[in-house]
């Protein structure tokens, strides 16, 4: 608990998928979010992602060719996590994606996460058209530039910081970033305006960052990863390491046994769907995100983001009620993020599988939800809670 | 109620003191916060306030000779209220001092606010060094400028959609504005970068905003005083149109009687003092910011804002418990203006004379408190309840 609550995580600097994780470097590779799993299993809005990534990369001219690379096998997927990384919803990288470095300075330890793309259709989603690639294109030659020359000037951005007062602002760091967006687009504008670029240039960042509210959610998840890793291999622990989803399974991972998944098929999340569609439209759930929750944030510190609750359709005692729930199944309250409308009590952490099965309380979860055919994207937001027998079969690993 | 309630608040423009205040055009005149009063009854910090506006506009070469000048009757003041302007504690105005023009587009009535000086040693808080002077003419040669183009380029900034977003976000508009000017510097940034001025003098201007979380409150303060406006002279009406002290008296102005102040003695603040000081410390309150209780925010939005109250040394029960208690002596429920943990009730607006005479109730206050000497600055936060008095007299006199 100590380790957790003591992480201090910082954006420290940005590179390429490639460059980081050398699995990357040759052939035809991609990573997904979530526990592994082949071609065949994944969704359509994971294979469109992946098929998005492959003409992105130019491993294929069409869309049509792309994927039939991938039917015919042409194309390796791995697990993200399985190298370091991270991302939201699909959760596809490509070798020549930029990537924020953010380490752990209390444990030196280094995870490395995509830049979220924005609103609307995306990647991640499962939207691959012109737009979408152009998009991929323009981040990688244009965005990415001017934040590492902003970052080299800047030094480093404390995101455990920006977080503690995201929380005192209504945000719970998953499915609600506005302020610790606002907050990181403070501390970086005067550095991206310092830097050797146009002044042109530097508007076209500002207003990127500045229309996507969820800016800050790669480098909330990349902080989670961060910090949860530095309980991984802890002889025994029954603390949950890390959740993750793939639009097929739902897995935990869990400190007492390092990087194995316990998985069961993933749930399809409750909520507040856009105009126009409803529950039959929805993708099971899918994206590293839900280890926003194992590290206090999102659905477990759901008190401190009532607007989030609204959004989905709940009332604040309904937030408030969730959060108090957690209480039962953490084994701490963090040091550092507060919950202003629980007189600063801090938000619950170390979710204990031991809880979990003697409460049979899961843990409740935010997310967004994806439709369930390609290339539709975001259709709705909402809770969820994980099947309770990954927490089982893990307590069972783990103590026997 | 309406017309409180749809008010468009809008920052336009910037310009000068002297430019929209024809009164000060000539010889050596200054507005100064709250009712009107004479050189002989301010206190410590506004007469510290105005020697050194007079250094500032070169009228004296010292702070001596301008002390002596204001002594000898040389320096004429005037309200800044009866001159559409306001400005924040001390609320000294000299003509060159730039100014936001502040428009409330429901019903095209404008206000001026002079721009906020930033944390530490301030003219508002009667220091008047040399670092207080060269600070205001950087702001009037290098800060403004660059603001004026940035609005010009812009248009115009919303406010009411800021405040509204900034209650959602831990603010209550008065003594907390962190969120409302992390808006503000989002919207703002990409203009100033857009502006003509070199990328060395933008820098300069974010990370003076930057490093002032107050730096909305002046504007805050002229979107209230350009809501409040609209209600005045509405024959017969009990609303308390305006509220304001001038570190000797506190007083109200009501909209059933123009620009009539009922003033009793200024209370001294209750609340949390920085380390080193104490009630014995404290000045009288001061400040034209007590406007935003009437308009919705600030005390009587006080829920929305545990941070303040925990700030003040109080709890999020006393917060809410101030809130709900100004709900009795309030006639309406801001349709924008709404605060989260009362599942998005509206703020009470509209202090109605008759239920705080009944209710023997006064508005809850939230004011920073400054140092009864002048120089030493601000010595804590807290909050007030003005003269009942103030309410008694005003009922009585719009009532016969």
């Amino acid at each position: 608990m100590s380790r957790i609550g003591s992480a201090k995580v910082h954006w420290v600097g940005m590179s390429t998928a490639a460059r980081e994780v050398h699995w990357l470097g040759e052939g035809h590779r991609l990573l997904h979010a979530g526990p592994p799993l082949a071609w065949s299993e994944m969704c359509g809005a994971m294979r469109n992602a992946a098929v998005g990534a492959i003409v992105y990369e130019r491993w294929a001219a069409t869309l049509e060719e792309a994927r039939a690379m991938a039917e015919r096998g042409e194309v390796e997927f791995a697990s993200a996590h399985a190298h370091g990384m991270l991302g939201p919803m699909a959760g596809i990288v490509s070798p020549a994606m930029p990537v924020f470095i953010v380490e752990n300075l209390s444990f030196a330890n280094r995870v490395f996460v995509t830049i979220n793309e924005g609103l609307g259709q995306t990647l991640r989603f499962g939207a691959n058209g012109g737009s979408v690639i152009e998009r991929l294109r323009w981040m990688e030659r244009q965005l990415a530039p001017l934040l590492e020359e902003a970052i080299m000037l800047g030094g480093s951005v404390d995101l455990s910081a920006i977080i503690e007062r995201a929380l005192q602002r209504g945000d719970e760091c998953h499915n609600r970033n506005k302020s610790a967006t606002s907050l990181l687009f403070r501390r970086i504008a005067p550095w991206l305006v310092r830097s050797s670029f146009s002044k042109e240039r530097i508007v076209e960042v500002l207003d990127f960052i500045d229309q996507n509210d969820h800016f800050f959610l790669n480098l909330s998840m990349a902080a989670s990863k961060a910090t949860m890793d530095s309980v991984r291999d802890v002889p025994g622990s029954t603390i949950v390491s890390c959740m993750a989803a793939n639009g097929h399974s739902f897995a935990i991972q869990v400190a007492g046994l390092g990087s194995h998944w316990f998985d069961e098929p993933a749930p399809l999340a409750q909520g507040r769907y856009f105009t126009g569609y409803g529950a039959e439209d929805a993708n099971p759930v899918m994206g590293d995100s839900y280890l926003s929750e194992a590290a206090g944030l999102g659905g477990v510190a759901m008190a401190a983001s009532p607007a989030i609750s609204n959004f989905i359709g709940g009332t604040v005692q309904d937030a408030i009620q969730a959060t108090e729930e957690m209480y039962r199944i953490t084994d701490a309250e963090h040091p550092r993020f507060r919950i202003p409308f629980l007189n600063y009590r801090g938000t619950p952490f170390g979710i204990d599988l031991r809880k979990v099965v003697e409460t049979r309380i899961a843990p409740v979860i935010n997310t967004g939800i994806a439709h369930r055919n390609p290339g539709v994207g975001q259709i709705g937001a909402g809770l969820f809670r994980p099947p309770l027998d990954c927490f089982k079969n893990a307590y069972v690993a783990v103590t026997t």
